[in-house]
């Protein structure tokens, strides 16, 4: 083929042109861009703009000729794709220009091109036939600026507490006994409570730093060193510790919080049973007040009421009980107990019986075991009596009158749990992907093309939608379960009832989303991944369980459904379905937006990337499937259907509102923060991260908003290929990404991460 | 409230109404069922029939009045629904009409309303505030008739094997010691291999059946006592034993066959490198011919060259090695070549290095290994020659000229592994779906209505659809592997290049399907399902590795959208890339049929459960993915991008076309089975599985369906809740549709399960 006498003004543009067209996303506003970058280049004549502007007609596009006259024109050039400079496709054109006229300027704003279009070298190194010279990522961004934002107000407890892992005792190691593993990991659990960490949340009476957003960040560190360590870890310090802390008065806090902080003092939280694990108010342990003795009598009544995965019943000394607190023959509902479990020697106390869980998929350093009790007698004083006391004639009165609010209100100070639950899930994902992305960085396969190696497989286009969403979830959901633990830590919020609606959607979709985020890069690392020594392995066996405990992720989004129903009024369980159901249909009725047909088809990059979309998404999706499972709910209810069996109907449309709800939260609450961040550059790219989280939600659930009209064919496809096409833009940033969350160095031992 | 005074005639059919009008998916097929029944009803006068006939008006449906009335009509009733009753409905509405007019007669063709409209006790047990006698499962289908249909041909061999295993060397045990458990792995092998199992696809020369179907079939039930034995057991029978029965002629049969049958010669096949899994063309060791000794000598070059994961690694004496065979200075491609490994006294040769993989997400009962190679000299006659041989002066020939194809011909015999992998991947679903089937037919949880129990959680619909959908599938699938190993033994039809395409695609779609199926199930177990005795942990962790052994998921499926491409033309990868577009392009273009639009708006119960309409989405589909496909690579190709470039662009375009063309295949070969079945009732309940298949898959792509016009929003809805709806129906099923898959009780050993 004859190479076309290209004037060096157009030859320039050449390389645009052929990535620009070879690309099927070519768009209204992409076209804007380059038009208007021709028409104020000075260097260029008339004629020249006049001929580069009608390559840019979409209702005329280029011939397949001449297509091919410009990839000619490029690879028989002899210039080489240098993917480390700074802007390569710019660079690239210029050097074509400047082979054809040594004393030319050209223009500089080509790169503007590169920089609006997110054109990236990955996108069109495979287009030409020119030597490509590869960079595993660009030197754009730096990771540690990605970290000190992640990291927010926790940055020196956070990195203190990094060095601090790095020590042999926390150094990874495969053990398959699970009495060696349980024994480490107490090691290392005493360790951490002698240090102070394991205190971080108690108030600084009792050696804590009264700093729950910390004690977080420090939950999702343990994650990278061990999920049986973070385990533990929240048995000892968030559940045993804090149901002494949140369900205690001073009494119980002088008498253990100290010990319980420093590890000193070993404890369970004895909540679940094996026949009642979701449904916590159906438990059958029996805690009966004896007012002959004054003592309060535990009792395991039957075959199946036996508490179950009781983590620490194999180390600990006492345990937090939670029973039906029986006063004078009246059932006052779910209360807590401290019991003594164990003496100084370690024997049981009498009436009581531990056994082991046995092996479980992951967690084996954890010590789960059954405890049954037969008629254990403790003081009446150790009824954890913050929300419901005996008095010293035997009269059982509660600061809430309403049982079902006092229940949930006990419950609620689980929430703390469920959001360290969510956050040791986000941290096995971190953990996961920051292997398997450096692992893809290292990893080539394939491709014939003698001039360049084989692909590294984090060019392949299906292992970026593999991995790169998940990197962009990770983002969103650390800001988010920050944001959160802010919320619930903050004193001058005492209701709680909203986030505990919030917490139990995130957990479930944190939860699943960790757990299969952390298979996809098992999946995406083949046999390697199989591998123990490269830790993806121990990560999905531990962080599997995290969809089940602190509350079954199915059961966990029925929930946050019925708080998002009942505007968050606790009572919509019991008594006041009517007078819900009125409230739904006023607000509901007049807040559905009637369907904009512009918005259904408008698929330009601009539109789709905007938070305003995805914000609009999501919070229509919400609300639609608010009102529409309200509609359902009443209908049932008129025809006489009781509420029970009406919300056994509806049960799946209960569990996608929870979903539903549980997104647009979390994409809100990231939103919300990418505009509080002052450095442009990383806002934009947190911004594309952004976007990529939207989209690929928005993506995964098209089918929902194609059937409500909400989207079109063509913004559907257009969707999905835009997820495909964010994936690529961020593929060069893909390590700055993955090394934005901090995961310490020494943490990271997998072989084939190095 | 008051009770009308309905007449005894009206009266029979009331309950039938109200079940009707409470659902939400009364369709005109159902109501000219029901119009029917009531028009011959004899026993009816004129004024009764038009009374009823009124209320089946969906134009003007019965009023919340008229419901209310209907339900309390029932309700103070005080007649007991009985679920085992053969047709609890028309039983319970004969005894309200009899309660009412002890001499009536009554319709017994109100039974016909019941079979016709699906209609199950747990579809209706909580909309009546009567009582209710539950049944777990119903009486009305016998397991042992689901599994002999199941069983097929193999029956007997099938049912001599399950007592095999009712033994002492074959129950569960929990070994986290990877010598302990390899050591009783091996023992288990041996004496499979001693029986007769290991040779049974093998000639009876040789001592074996010649028999691979049924071997498919022991294979799969090897995963019902444990995954590292059934892996064990292919490795050295299928792979091993299956590379000198296919690879190799006379001379190397005579020499090894018979012994690997017996697992007296235990041996490896060594094909994956650590630097080339997916990638098997690029493998590194070299296999040069030494024509001064006669000898080929075989050699890693590189640090990442070494074979990897080798099964049998630390217990065999041999290996079948893949290697670049080279002769006279020219490579002639990847040929197999038998290395002895070890001496009698099991010490490695000179020149041979192997190490030990270590510890596995699952699978630790397998001996996986790494081997080096440095200058290993084998005798020329070690080459397994069917497919290219060097003559005694040193001549390279080949009875398949173009070397490509010969590469895929030996490549060609890893489909049978292939479909043994499936089956595993399968009988691991099965074991998950059985044991969480009946823990959910054991536990109940959660309902306050005093008149009946907790509900059994399998009574939730979040639960059914959870489970049902994947117990649907595995009768599909199995009934597609059972003809998919059909096909590959058959004799008569030597080109297996067709087979090799579609058990590409069935290979990854089955084996991400076990995956995730005993993922669900190990969630829908709860904190039981952890525990490792309940053995849902340890199958996941052996299937995991399913989806990227004998071929990575994401190349595989990329493997038989290129087949079905190329209409099965191997050149395809190679030259002839124009000829094959002009091929699909004639193929195709008028192949695709317009859309009918009546099709797309469709939502009748007879149309969505029509085999029909789920063959015809499933074509649709595949056409409509290909021709797409094939049209956008040819674009690229026009714009001069070369082919390899170009497949990479449409990377995730090609996966969603093997998928695609799996399930259609998977469909077509289950609706086609469904037709031979003899017995009208068996018939009906296979059918029903069927469709509940096709609509759940059609369900999890509305989306597509949906962007391409196929279904409007009416009929996407209108599957998801059939989808919703099916699951209900099998509900009184379910248990003999697990009992079907023909488990037996010495392997489910499970707690839960009992």
């Amino acid at each position: 083929m004859k190479v076309v006498d290209y004037s060096p003004g157009i030859l320039q543009y050449i390389p645009f042109f052929y990535v620009i067209w070879s690309d099927d996303l070519l768009s209204a506003s992409e076209i804007s861009v380059i038009q208007k970058i021709i028409q104020d280049d000075t260097h260029l004549s008339e004629i020249e703009k006049n001929h580069l502007l009608k390559w840019l007609d979409r209702s005329n596009p280029p011939s397949e000729e001449e297509f091919k006259q410009w990839k000619h024109t490029i690879s028989s050039s002899d210039i080489k794709l240098i993917e480390s400079d700074t802007y390569p496709l710019a660079s690239l054109s210029q050097r074509l220009g400047s082979a054809h006229c040594g004393t030319c300027e050209f223009n500089d704003s080509l790169k503007n091109i590169e920089i609006n279009l997110g054109i990236q070298p990955n996108h069109y190194n495979h287009l030409f036939d020119v030597e490509v010279v590869h960079e595993k990522t660009s030197k754009r961004y730096d990771a540690e600026v990605l970290d000190t934002i992640l990291k927010g107000e926790h940055d020196a407890i956070v990195e203190e507490f990094r060095d601090f892992l790095n020590q042999d005792v926390f150094s990874s190691r495969i053990l398959r006994d699970k009495e060696e593993f349980r024994a480490r990991v107490l090691e290392q659990v005493k360790l951490l409570g002698e240090k102070g960490y394991g205190a971080f949340a108690y108030p600084s009476d009792y050696g804590g730093k009264n700093n729950m957003p910390a004690y977080g960040a420090i939950f999702e560190h343990l994650m990278f060193v061990d999920g049986s360590l973070g385990v533990k870890f929240g048995v000892q310090f968030g559940l045993f510790g804090g149901s002494i802390q949140k369900l205690g008065t001073k009494r119980h806090h002088d008498l253990y919080l100290k010990d319980a902080g420093a590890a000193k003092l070993l404890g369970c939280f004895a909540m679940t049973e094996t026949g009642h694990g979701s449904n916590v108010r159906g438990i059958r342990t029996t805690a009966t007040y004896d007012s002959e003795t004054d003592e309060i009598v535990l009792h395991t009544p039957g075959k199946n009421d036996n508490k179950e995965y009781i983590g620490n019943a194999l180390h600990s000394k006492i345990a937090t009980v939670f029973a039906q607190l029986i006063v004078n023959g009246i059932n006052e509902g779910v209360h807590a107990i401290v019991v003594p479990l164990r003496n100084a020697e370690h024997e049981t106390f009498d009436g009581i019986t531990i056994e082991d869980n046995g092996y479980k998929i992951g967690l084996n350093g954890v010590d789960n075991g059954k405890i049954w009790f037969n008629q254990v007698r403790v003081p009446r004083a150790n009824l954890l009596d913050k929300y419901g006391s005996i008095s010293h004639d035997g009269i059982y009165t509660s600061p809430i009158k309403n049982p079902n609010k006092r229940f949930f209100t006990m419950l609620g100070t689980l929430v703390g749990g469920r959001i360290c639950v969510a956050r040791g899930a986000l941290g096995g994902a971190k953990m996961a992907l920051t292997i398997s992305v450096k692992h893809a960085l290292n990893r080539r396969q394939f491709n014939n093309n003698i001039k360049i190696q084989e692909d590294l497989i984090m060019d392949y286009p299906s292992h970026q939608v593999r991995l790169t969403p998940a990197v962009a979830s990770c983002y969103v959901y650390h800001v988010t379960l920050e944001e959160m633990m802010k919320s619930y830590n903050d004193e001058s919020q005492p209701d709680k009832r909203k986030i505990e609606t919030q917490v139990a959607g995130l957990k479930s979709v944190i939860s699943w989303f960790g757990d299969s985020a952390i298979q996809e890069c098992r999946e995406a690392c083949g046999g390697k991944g199989y591998l123990l020594e490269n830790l993806i392995g121990n990560l999905k066996g531990d962080v599997d369980i995290f969809t089940t405990f602190e509350g079954d992720n199915t059961v966990l989004l029925q929930l946050a459904a019925k708080g998002v129903l009942s505007d968050f009024k606790a009572e919509f369980n019991s008594a006041g379905f009517a007078s819900v159901l009125k409230l739904l249909r006023s607000q509901l009725s007049d807040r559905l937006s009637t369907l904009n047909p512009i918005y259904a088809n408008k698929v330009d990059a601009d539109h789709l990337y905007n938070p305003k979309f995805h914000k609009h998404a999501f919070q229509y999706r919400t609300r639609r499937l608010t009102y529409t499972l309200a509609m359902r709910i009443r209908d049932y209810i008129k025809k006489g259907i009781p509420a029970y069996q009406a919300f056994l109907k509806v049960q799946t449309h209960l569990i996608a509102l929870g979903k539903a709800y549980s997104v647009e939260l979390a994409y809100s609450t990231y939103a919300n923060f990418c505009e509080t961040i002052q450095d442009q550059e990383y806002k934009a790219l947190l911004e594309k991260v952004g976007a990529l989280y939207a989209l690929d939600e928005i993506n995964r659930e098209a089918r929902w908003f194609l059937e409500q009209g909400y989207i079109g064919s063509t913004k559907s496809k257009a969707i999905r290929q835009r997820v495909e096409r964010l994936c690529t833009e961020l593929r060069p940033h893909i390590e700055v990404l993955v090394d934005g969350f901090g995961i310490p160095n020494h943490c990271i031992s997998a072989p084939i991460a190095q």
